[in-house]
């Protein structure tokens, strides 16, 4: 791509003069309407203290532009049923990220079943590490694998 | 919390008998809407080749339950810029992720100025990696730093 | 540390004039000492194809300052145990390393038997990723958790 | 690799009965040696709060079969030159290793000089997190970058 090209991939909607409908959709939407965004359609299929089972058949609003699901969307679904297997602990609250990483291994169409595992490393009284695992419900294949580490106690960490 | 509380924080939406007006509206999403979704606002404020500076409004949209940007958001946005790095050499496609790691810094709070650089550290043949910091405007203090390892010969991965 | 300190802990046994002895003694080391230095002691408990289980009783060379196990020592053996489970698919060679990152979750002692599990998640015609755990022998508790991405082509990596 | 030829890469002097002089010399080694064996070189060629810059002539006892730097070796000394790094601020411990990860862009053979410089991301009352580049001294090209979380507190921990 030359430059200019790359400009427009990363100004979707800006400075949209009414031709693009999606500019103010969007920035019309509600605050933290990122979380039902991502998980909308995700079901948990078995919960326990320190692991979380979820299914998900990924949607159409979900894909990157090779129609398979986004990274991004991963790494968002990393965060979120990471952050579920600490809460499954009994804590009020899952803390505030310290690092997440994700490793992708392979695609997952539109319309496939896919099942999220979320278990935890270790939860202790100020750390937490949970590792999620993203396979395909047919054949068991893993289609990535994410790390998330959360600080527990937010008020102190500054 | 206790698990059926969890559940239900997974399951936002789920299940929705015509009370929950989000859920059908989600469904409704277009195809690949996630970009849109997540680059919504995002200026380039310069770029050239193996560099991309850009600089965003944290919006509503994507904040978290404690009301800053969101770790999910964060992290598709180490996808989705530093993807444009690759894009930055010429190349019509950037490839595919092989691994996304991010470490969190700071909060972004909604309407606060942040500034996203991403940095190529090696674009070759077939491996390319770049890095994402994300930084306050006003301050310059860093909020996360992402690195993001993608494969660009997409056929012969398998 | 004042910085005058910092600077001597970081060059041990540089410039040291005869009074060190180690100095001369780690110069004169072999060449590619590096793995077995590390490797010193490890046991082989199982192997098959795509997964290997190892032994080790935490030698007093290893140790850091906090007189547990070297962090540096965790992520050598992500990467020499990590390997192995790529060769056990009958390649020749291994590759080169694309990506390291380990999670530290508790120490293990001197003389403490840990054993160390590598499976592979995917090793494909150019990229293989490995998962590496570290556990306490006695009560299966997790010590560390690393991931190993490897790029098997080694010629056209450039 | 068959599978006994893996098993005897990973058990090197292991069983080895009198004809592996390395063994006996290894396990006579002193306690926490390992930061010597890694260092010993390793020159400070700037140091303030916050960031320090060093330099190094591979050595060849760190070299990988491939007979440049090992990846282990950069791992290690992630950790150790990132640890210098939250010393430089003036506290008497470095913490406890959260996370570690490197990405490997560039081999570094015997002999070349390469620089290592580490700076803070952030060092705050508990968590600290550093970056630690790895040049080639004479083009300035990167072999490897690595990013080390530490938590602060040691006793809490657990």
């Amino acid at each position: 791509m030359d430059l200019e090209t790359v400009k427009k991939y990363l100004e979707k909607g800006v400075g949209a003069d009414g031709d693009d409908k999606n500019a103010s959709t969007i920035n019309g939407m509600p605050s933290r309407f990122f979380e039902n965004f991502i998980m909308q359609g995700l079901h948990v299929d078995q919960i326990e203290k320190g692991r979380v089972l979820c299914s998900m058949k990924v949607p159409p609003r979900l894909l990157n532009a090779g129609n398979f699901l986004h990274g991004g969307a991963t790494a968002s679904l990393v965060d979120l049923v990471g952050s579920a297997v600490i809460y499954s602990y009994g804590a009020s609250t899952s803390g505030v990220s310290v690092e997440i990483s994700i490793t992708y291994l392979d695609a997952a169409y539109v319309g496939e079943e896919i099942e999220i595992e979320a278990k935890a490393l270790r939860v202790g009284k100020t750390v937490a590490v949970v590792t999620v695992e993203f396979r395909k419900k047919k054949t068991g294949k893993i289609i990535a694998q994410g790390r998330h580490t959360k600080y527990l106690t937010v008020q102190s960490k500054m």
